[in-house]
Formats: structure tokens, sequence, C-alpha cells
């Protein structure tokens, strides 16, 4: 598999502020090829520094592509950088000058002396137009490799990679498919899903296996690349089949769907509906939910009770089961559930109560305790849960665990079989 | 001025979808210090790889700082390419691995072999304490430069720089003052905001302007370096006294506080209290709410009424009023707020009802419109809002705008001599 190192070249990706993005891009259209990035850096405006990068990149990968230092003005040095990097001339090109004279004049701006910096092209490269802007790409042949020089305004690069570029790096390297497979995993860290994956997915190099982890939701990639479809399919399956076995009904999407639509879309194929009361979560778990394009076709609503006072005032539950038990415990938390499933008219409903800090927790259920309460059509549950981290976390963590606990209890009702789509 | 090289470990860095955002935060921290990124790069999980990125970032800079690749599993080897980069041994360190044992332990977790590879320390290096994960940060001095080892999750990357690099770096370097002063601004788009301030921060080099564009919320920052505090705050002045007469009461926050703390605030400030009704933001504005740590002295609940049948039933809105204006209605909106502060006690209550999309929405109210009601202890009334964007924006937009709203409302109310904190 061929090899792609991005230079991204401009002081001001190296502030607070400003983020390269054109490497998303060009990984997007390279990985499409089956060509992999190996890395990418930024390097700002200094001739020296694009140099060295260029010549550190080029010893390590088969495709080197540089984005910006291409404008008029003179901190635009990746020509220079280039040049120095492989000891070759910059040449004056008359009819590369003409072009942007020509493009110029049919904006009514006129040619400054700076834009004669843009004409000068490397000793050996070929031109590469830019009917976007003024700065003319460039690609030249080096030791069996290539490097580009393309302009970092994205409206200008992106049209030159799509007619450009794509059609050199597929005439220089072997086609190939690029396929990938994804698991997501809830209610799992990311050390157990590694432990009881690992053992399967490091007896394969292809595909290559990523794990990225966020709170309480773990997603596996599986990237093949392969000659065929056929054959990348056959190479994906031969890791997700085990891994699947291992980890079972913790996998909760194999296309890459969210926890919230999955549950939305258990819940419409049964024809089923949920409502919600949220005391610390206070509208996450409901917020969550409405992300889902068409969600109100199984999600009604609910209640939050961010108060006591508002436990027992909007969804009815006795107040004096607050004072014996306190609003942070199972029986509030079934309470909760019940009441709201009986006012919502839902067949589901899903409560949380917690203390998500900096204040509040007892010895016995400390900050970082949830209660999850589920009420369902045939048996009402509560479990408790324990989280680390910080208030916004903490709320993550149950929001998550709640989808999830509810997904698995709706999973034991049999699926109707014609109810439509989300949209 | 001291120079610094990020790194950022991981493939999934290396794919179209992930960008590394670790670097902005590390810059920001850099900056107020003086010290300027030089280059910063994306490195995947190969030993090789990681330790020849040290090694050329050490050529080039006092303080080099990789992030990622510190957790448990078989791809996590930023320790191992650290100690092939320096020509050092890591060392199994029994008190690092004692305290990942206690904090698994604190949250019911078991702790694998696998968790053994994060107390490996390279020789020499001093351990940074992470409160947020297992995995510790390092750092080590080497040849007169400083290399860091951190880990890759911003919740636990951002604390470790806080308490423990900032301190080692303004050891290390020469101290400057630099100080910042923040405006934050909401319903105003960015485009107004540049406009209006642009012709005074323009005149000044110092401080440096930024300005920062999230949903109808603006930032301005400013930053100062000096010599003396003094100083600072002159340079400071000089640029911000005139920039709030020009934006006036537009500016919510000048101590860089979000809009729902800021409103919580001034509700604790008058001894009053709020409660929601949402429909097509479902939520959000209450979680937003919850996310101010001691709002439950002023924030009591409310409701999610994403169907029509919920604005009925839990609210009692009249079924004839939606069937006759559509639940997206200035009618609607005045009803539903009107309702939630009669049946919450609350002194006052935002409604929300609108088309996020991609489905719904009029000729008269399309995809973007809201209606946002207020009841106050002495008025009601509801405004009419229509945003640009998917359905994300529109609810991030719509939950700014009803926020500021009740913001400016609340504030027509005299404040208390004394009323305490919210935390």
């Amino acid at each position: 598999m061929a090899n792609a190192q991005i230079i991204a070249i401009g002081s001001e990706m190296l502030t607070p502020e400003k983020v390269d993005t054109n490497s998303l891009f060009l990984t997007r259209e390279l990985n499409n090829l089956g060509i992999a990035v190996a890395g990418k850096r930024v390097v700002g405006d200094t001739r020296e520094e694009i140099a060295e990068a260029i010549q550190q990149c080029l010893a390590r990968a088969e495709v080197v592509i540089v984005s910006g230092g291409l404008g008029p003005t003179e901190d635009d040095l990746t020509r220079d950088g280039a040049a120095l990097a492989l000891g070759r001339e910059l040449r004056f090109h008359e009819e590369v000058l003409a072009g942007i004279a020509a493009r110029l004049r049919k904006f009514n701006r006129t040619m400054t002396e700076r834009n004669r910096r843009q004409a000068f092209i490397l000793e050996g490269a070929r031109v590469l137009a830019n009917p976007n802007g003024t700065a003319p790409g460039q690609v030249i042949e080096t030791g069996g490799k290539l490097l580009f020089l393309l302009p970092g305004p994205p409206r200008e690069l992106e049209p030159m990679v799509r007619e450009h570029c794509v059609p050199i790096w597929s005439g220089f390297f072997p086609p190939r498919v690029l396929r990938t497979f994804t698991f997501r995993i809830a209610r799992m860290p990311e050390s157990e899903v590694d432990e009881r994956a690992a053992p399967i997915y490091t007896k394969f190099t292809n595909p290559e296996t990523t794990i990225l982890a966020a709170a309480g939701d773990i997603t596996l990639q599986f990237r093949a690349v392969a000659e065929t479809e056929d054959e990348a399919s056959r190479l994906l399956a031969a890791v997700a089949d085990p891994i699947r076995n291992e980890l079972g009904p913790r996998i909760y999407s194999e296309d890459g769907s969210s926890l919230e639509s999955t549950l939305a879309r258990h819940l419409l194929a049964r024809g089923q509906t949920m409502a919600v009361a949220e005391s610390c979560t206070a509208g996450m778990l409901a917020s969550r939910l409405a992300g889902v394009p068409g969600v109100s076709k199984v999600f009604l609503g609910g209640f939050v009770v961010y108060t006591n006072e508002m436990k027992v005032k909007l969804t009815g539950v006795d107040a004096t089961l607050i004072e014996q038990h306190s609003a942070v415990s199972e029986e509030v938390a079934l309470a909760l559930a019940a009441e709201t499933r009986d006012r919502t008219g839902a067949d589901f409903a899903v409560s949380i109560t917690g203390y998500a800090g900096p204040d509040g927790g007892t010895t016995k259920d400390p900050i970082g305790t949830a209660y999850v309460g589920i009420a369902t059509p045939d048996r009402l549950f509560a479990e408790r849960l324990s989280f680390p981290g910080d208030r916004e976390r903490i709320r993550r963590f149950t929001t998550q665990w709640a989808l999830d606990i509810l997904r698995v209890e709706v999973l034991r009702f049999p699926a109707l079989p014609a109810c439509g789509d989300l949209q």
C-alpha cells in the first residue's frame, strides 16, 4: 500500500484559533485510491523549515502533498522551500504569468510585480492549472516519488485535486479498494473492549484496527485494502465475525449509527414510544434523542425535574418517598419512571436521578452515583450506576447508560413486519 | 522567544474524519507564557515513526509536547517511541501501578494485565499525576530541552497542562506578563461585531485581538504582553473601554462566563427562579442550564413537549389552540410559557416551539423558524426567530436566543443586596 504525507504551510495554523482542514479532504481522496496517510504536519512560513519538512516526508512516503504558501506575498515561501529541498532551480514561465494576467484582467484587477513570484516553477515540474485562483499547482517526480505543491484555499485546492491529482495518483499507483467496517459498543470501558478484541485483531495487519473512546461509547473501526470489493469484504469479515461473537450484545450498531438513533429505530420497528424524566441530566437525554431526525414518531417528551419540588409537582412522586429515601435513590427512580409512563402514555419510560457534583452526594451514594429507572409494558426496574469525572462527563455517562439499558430492554419485544422509516 | 513543537499521536487523526484539537489548547497555554509554536504534526501508532518525530522536533524546539498514545492498549506506543528516541529504558513504577489500581477500584473496575503498561516511566522522567484518568503524564529534560508525554483525552490533558506543565514552563523560560480580557456577545452576527469593533481594535497591535464565533455567541478576546501587571491592564483598557461603549448591552459577560451561567447569576442576585417548556429543542435549553454548577438554586425544571399530545397532556395547553394556530405559533408559545410558569411556580418561564428540520415547516414558517415565549412576574410575550443551518445548529441558535432574551428581561428587575453564590 502506498503512503502519503501531507504538509500544510502557514503560520496562521500555528495559532490557537485555526486548524488545518485541507488534510481531511486530501485524506479522503487519497484513501479512495487505497493510499494511506502516514503522517501530517503544519509548518510556518520559513523557507528552511519548509525544505526540511519536504525532505523528511519524501524519505518516508511515496506521495508528499504540500498545501499553501503559493500566494504572491513575501511570506509565501513554498516554492523556495521545495527548490531548496530538491536542490533544483525555480524557472520563470512566461506563459504562466500570461495566464495570471488574463485572470486578473477578467476580474478588473491589476497585476502587480508581486504576481511574478507565482510564475516561478520548479525545474522539471509540471504545472497544474488553477481555474479558481492565480497560484498554479506544481507536481514533480523525484526519486520515484511524487511531490505536489497545491494552493491553500479549499476552493482552489479541491477542484485541482479532483481534476489533476486524482488522475495522476491512479496512474502512478496500482488501483486498490479501501473499505471500512465499524462496531459501536456501549457500557464497556476501552480497556475491556481491547482486552477481548485485541487477541483477534492483532492477528491481522489488513484490516487495520482503530479504537476510538468517548464516555461509555467505544468505536472499533476496521480498514481493509484489497484489489476487489469481494476481497475487501472477506478480509473485513475475517476479523469482524469473531469479534462480534466475543462482544455480543454490547455491540449496539454495525453501521456507525449513534446509540440514540439505534434505540429510535428499534422502537419504531416495534411501533413503540418512549418518554423521560430527568433530574441531574436535566434534558440531556431528551436532547440527545431529539438530535435524531424523525424521532417524534417514537419519542414523546417528558419531564425535567431538577428540584425535589418539581419531582412531586410535575410527575406526582410521593413527597414522603423522597423524604424517606432521598431524591437520589432506587425508590425515587422507580417512582419517577412509573409515573412518567403513566402520565405520558408512552410504552417505555426512563428516569434518571443522581449526583453530578460538584456539590451533593452521601457516603453511601457519593458524587458520580446515579439511578436509572425503567418502566416497560411488563416490568419496572432500576439500576445503580457509578461514574468518574466532572459534572459534564457524569451526566454524559449517565445518559449513555440509560439509553443502552433501554435499548436492551426494547429488544426483548418482537419487531413488527413493516414499520416505515424515521424520516 | 522560546519555541515549541507539538506532536499528536493516533492513527484515527490520519483518517478523513478526525482532526487534532489538543494542539489548539496547548498553543493557547504556551502563547500565554510567550512561547511560540513553530510546528505541529500528527503521527500514527508506530513506534519508529513516533521516535523519529520526537527526534526531529527536539532538534528544532526547546519544548516538545506529545499527546496521546499513553493508553493501556497494544497500539499505545508513545512510551516506547520516546524511549527509542532518547535511547533510554522504560522503568516499571510500582507506586504508579498502585495509583492506577486505586483509581479503578474506586469506580468498581478491575485492573487488567494491560494497565501495567501505563506504569512504565522513562528513566529519569518525572511523573505528572492524572486525577482524571489512568495514564500518568511524563516530563523529561534532555539536552537542555523539555519533552512532555501527555494523555490524549482533553479532559485529562487540559487539567494536567494547567496544574503541572504551565508551572514547569514558567520556571524554565524567562517570565513575561501576558494578560487577556474577554467580551462575550449574544444575538449579533460575527460580521456585525467585527464591523463595529474593528475600527477600534485595528489601531492596536498590543493587545492582539481575536474573534471566536459560535452559533449566536461571539467572543472577543484581547491579549496584551507587558513587563508589569499594571502596564498590561492599561493596554487592555485602551481597547476594551471604547469597544464596551460601542457594543453596549449586547455584551453579556466580561469574565468569560457562559450565557447560561450569567443568566443563573442574574436570577440568583434577584432571588428569582425559572422553568422551561421545550418542543423542538427538547431539553437542550434545560441541559445547558444544568451544566452550571449550583444552578438548582434558580432553575427548577420543566417540560419536554416534543409531540402535540404532550403539549396538551403535560402543560395543559388547549388542544384547539394548536389546531387553530399550529404547534409552531406565537399563540402556542405564549400558552406554553404561561402554563409552565403556573404549573411549576417559577418566577420566569421560557417556552420554545419551532421547526428544526429536516421535515416540517410551512410557507409562512419554514424550517428554521422558532417562537420563544417568555412569562415573567409582570408580563407575557413571544418573539419569532428565524435561523439558517441544520437541525443541530437551529436548535443551538434557538436556545441561545431564548437564554439571552430572558437575560435582558431578568435585568429589568432590581438586584437584592445579599444573595449568596451559586455554589
